[in-house]
């Protein structure tokens, strides 16, 4: 038996990766494949690293090219996706790879994104406590960004386990740029970010802060207070998230450490290294797999958490596929196998 | 049923990729890994990014480890393969990434590597007309050079079809870092290689010239003469592969292209592009795809073809997996159906 | 005393480059500097590395801004120069770093560019044999492209002295991606050029060529023809051009290495190396230095020249100033001592 | 008049960039070159990029060759330093270029080098409070280390104007691959570098927290803590520094802007960006810059000052060259009016 799947907006870096990642996926067939100015064009122009798709054509993303398969996936501008889920059937599985379903609170959302919250989906972050569940048989999901992906990922297991002072998180991502999406900007051609790094929507008004501290704060059990940096590294793909915060009265590095090893180990996607390697993002590239290690600064009273994921998929893709493995009664790995591409 | 293999060399790039892939093969099983200098270290020490293998243990490289397997990968520096292979039975099948067993001239042996001539080996590029049919079967396997395998598959349709000048063909080759290997050395730091290129090996000294002349010239029916510059390109996988030669008087854009698209029309990882849509190597990271595209320069008389390879996979273990399948009677994309990780 | 000296096009990369080094030149001063849709601006903004000039305002790109300065830069598009250039005195030194006066054959011009050919400039590589004296006073210089930068000065030593055959000469070309400008494309994206690399505009039809064959032929008494391909490279700045060409009978390696020493002895910016070191453009980044390795390889008949440029320095800027102090009879590398950036 | 300088560790990176600028500086000459293994070589072997300089020859690193300059540049490994200088003259001046004499408290130095402590020299930062008038006629200065020069330029100003809580800093800071050094690593390897990020040194154990813990105490007027956590980018050079301190309660957004404006205001090297204009490293490469925004998160409470300087110029050898010209009397910025190297 096999899934019919849609993708839509299949010629941006999203959809490419969702792409990549159904046509090596043993439960589904790839139904529609669709985009908005490139409709009509051979997939293999737009993304020539997909072989075994390059003569599909892209046809218009509508709601009749849509509706008719069992899951869709929608990777879309902001406020483009609640239009289009809302013609679609109740029993259809549908994945929001964008933002619109991902906040619970609707005040966040207008601050940030200035116009009417759209509602709030499962949220497809499965290694969240709790999460997992809420996925299994779930007909909308919204995929969690890739910042708070790692974010998250990083420090959930130290509020879950109360062992951190909420008030005062500090931290610093470093993404590559397909993050940033493939429109054509100067700022990120090749010429202007390959050898160098910059920051870029500081100061707190990063668009992924609110969904960082919605995550922890629910592992929290009270309000989680971040100030978040993201930063432009020369690279495709990949992010490194170094995440701190202030350990409560008592906890010491065994404590830490024994918190992070017991909620991740089970997970079949997220890694605590062994003590003394530290993540790289490169031994997750074009994979689902996150790594993490771990530190108590004791000088500091801080511990730092680093986590690197591949935005594209692990923060994007990946994680949009294992949640559908789950939401439809799959094996929560099939079509995530990958080991990491390096070096 | 299951072939256990064996893989030695584990620590280094060819050896990580072979892991990489096998680890995803349907029809094998990994046995021994071997390393030298690094026996005894976990595997996820040294390749980080093989997740599902992480807690493997290298052992030794000894033919004591070696022995037992349906499949062993040498991926061993050069004159070291023909000792080991002796000593393995004559049923297991031997797959030598190194370049001892590719050279069926002994003098250019000799000449390019300064030692005696370990023999010839069935040569794994499955392309080239003939070569198919000596693997089936075959219990010994000479994994052809990264450089060769893009300027054969560039070149040999034309020669095959009896459309190109024999003594003039002028190659130049980019590859990325890991065609250099692992080993510590200064001007191979990412300090001085990022941003910037340069050739190497200039001068028809390159140890990859006989092996090119030796394919080529096997198609041609007669000796083919080979200028091969290569040069080192600031990313860590790719060879980028631009080949010409000069067309005999009475040839067209229109036979030459057809001459490339009849050579590749069935084969499953070896694509002739679209007329106007150029080689990327980002398009095969990662797979053992290779991508094409040829253009006839009337006015210097030349055919000028480019060949896109990652030379880790399809110039290496990739390769080695394909001809791999034949020789064990596998489905010959067996492992291999990855599509290239982009962008 | 100093020359007052306009830069139109400061927006881009080849006026950025422009400027940075007329900021350190001791012979002239910086008046207007213009733009076309970026005017307004504070230079600050489009070039945030030229911190002394920061504050300047963009004006229009138009003659009243231009006139009344003793030297013009003009890096504009195609075509747009003749127009400007007529009506600025005929006592201003007019630099053109554009394409428009470069090529001596008016239907070469109109074949590649397919227009009106809007004459012929006298040529900026004083390296050329006889062209430096062609400079000297001149108030109309054509900037040569980067390309034929770097492939004249790899070859042009060996045409001159006779050793080389004219009928087969091939390059193959790499450049940063600085090279082909800073408007937003798609395919320009860092994520679409890091870690890879792929040919453009290949088989003849490359604007480049009969520029390239001009400067050849020129040198060899007699028609030369090229065959040219250029790829881009995951670099911001650099080419490196792999330069080959039959060589006469007879002609052995000392009377190549002979050719190309005495060509350059005298020469403050193009290098020769020590035989054993090749080339890398790393070493000539941000400078106007052009290094040169060559071997003869007697296996092919062959010599292969590596030659490594700045593109946007050697291959733009820093010629164009280079000739601008010849014109005016400045010391020759007045504003052009900087050292290589490396790494 | 002329001062002779020689410069000890010419083969690394640092004394490359050393050499660099000195070989454009109007006020000395460069006298002794010296290395240690390297010791005989011709410089444009090991430092291609130097082109006026490439035929000089390394001589030991001695006493001997060192002294009789006026000024000696040490760019040695920890611990090398001290006994040099002593046997060189009082009146010559000595800049280490190392570690050993930059931090103040003989506990800090033992507790992260494990040696004995060397003894303080006035700290090459000229931009801290009243270190400028410290460094005039000094012989001897200790080059600050390429981490702290751009965390103290980032957040002096805020703990001397008194606006920032002492006790929770944290600092993230991504540098290039050359502040690693040059000597042969495998984790340095291009391959493994090029398209990925990790952290090192992570825990609080770093060797640059207490030197930047003892310029912000300074600053403060009382222990400041700092939880600092470098990374590792795919870039030549360059450092991002992301730091983060509490605002002290009324302090608003205004207060901060002034306090960084006058600080910097007429400062030759060290930019606050206008409004709106985030530091990029590639606006300072390759020069003694550093260009720094800052913003006043309300919402965590905190100041998010955002640093970016190249490591081995304002963070070694441009810094190291621009104390000496203070110590010797020469304009400040002789030597070092460079701009950025863009794109």
């Amino acid at each position: 038996m096999s899934f019919s799947v849609a993708v839509s907006g299949a010629s941006g870096y999203a959809g490419g990766e969702v792409l990549r990642l159904l046509a090596s996926h043993p439960g589904v067939s790839i139904g529609a494949i669709t985009a908005h100015s490139n409709a009509g064009s051979r997939l293999g122009e737009l993304q020539p690293h997909l072989h075994s798709l390059a003569d599909r054509e892209l046809v218009d993303t509508s709601v009749e090219h849509l509706a008719g398969h069992d899951v869709v996936f929608l990777a879309l501008p902001h406020g483009a996706s609640a239009g289009i889920a809302a013609q679609l059937p109740e029993d259809t599985l549908v994945i929001d790879a964008g933002a619109d379903h991902r906040l619970e609170d609707p005040m966040a959302w207008e601050k940030f994104y200035g116009s009417a919250h759209a509602g709030t989906w499962p949220y497809g972050l499965p290694e969240l406590p709790g999460h997992r569940e809420r996925l299994r048989g779930a007909r909308r999901i919204a995929v969690p960004g890739c910042y708070p992906t790692s974010s998250l990922l990083a420090l959930v297991p130290g509020f879950a386990a109360g062992l951190l002072e909420p008030d005062d998180v500090v931290i610093v991502s470093a993404s590559g740029t397909t993050g940033a999406g493939k429109s054509a900007k100067v700022n990120l051609l090749g010429s202007e970010v390959m050898g160098g790094m910059n920051p870029y929507g500081v100061g707190g008004g990063h668009r992924h802060t609110p969904e960082i501290e919605q995550g922890l704060s629910a592992a929290a059990g009270g309000q989680v207070t971040v100030s978040f940096t993201p930063t432009l590294a020369p690279m495709s793909r990949g992010i490194l998230t170094t995440a701190t915060a202030k350990v409560r009265p008592g906890t010491g590095a065994a404590a830490l450490r024994e918190a992070w090893a017991a909620a991740y180990s089970g997970e079949p996607f997220v890694h605590l290294l062994p003590e003394g390697q530290w993540p790289h993002t490169k031994a997750v590239l074009g994979s689902n797999h996150a790594v993490l290690q771990l530190a108590f600064d004791g000088h500091s009273g801080r511990v730092i958490v680093s986590c690197a994921i591949d935005n594209l998929n692990k923060g994007t893709a990946g994680g949009a596929i294992q949640s559908m493995n789950i939401a439809l009664g799959l094996e929560e790995t099939a079509g995530l196998t990958h080991q990491g591409v390096a070096p």
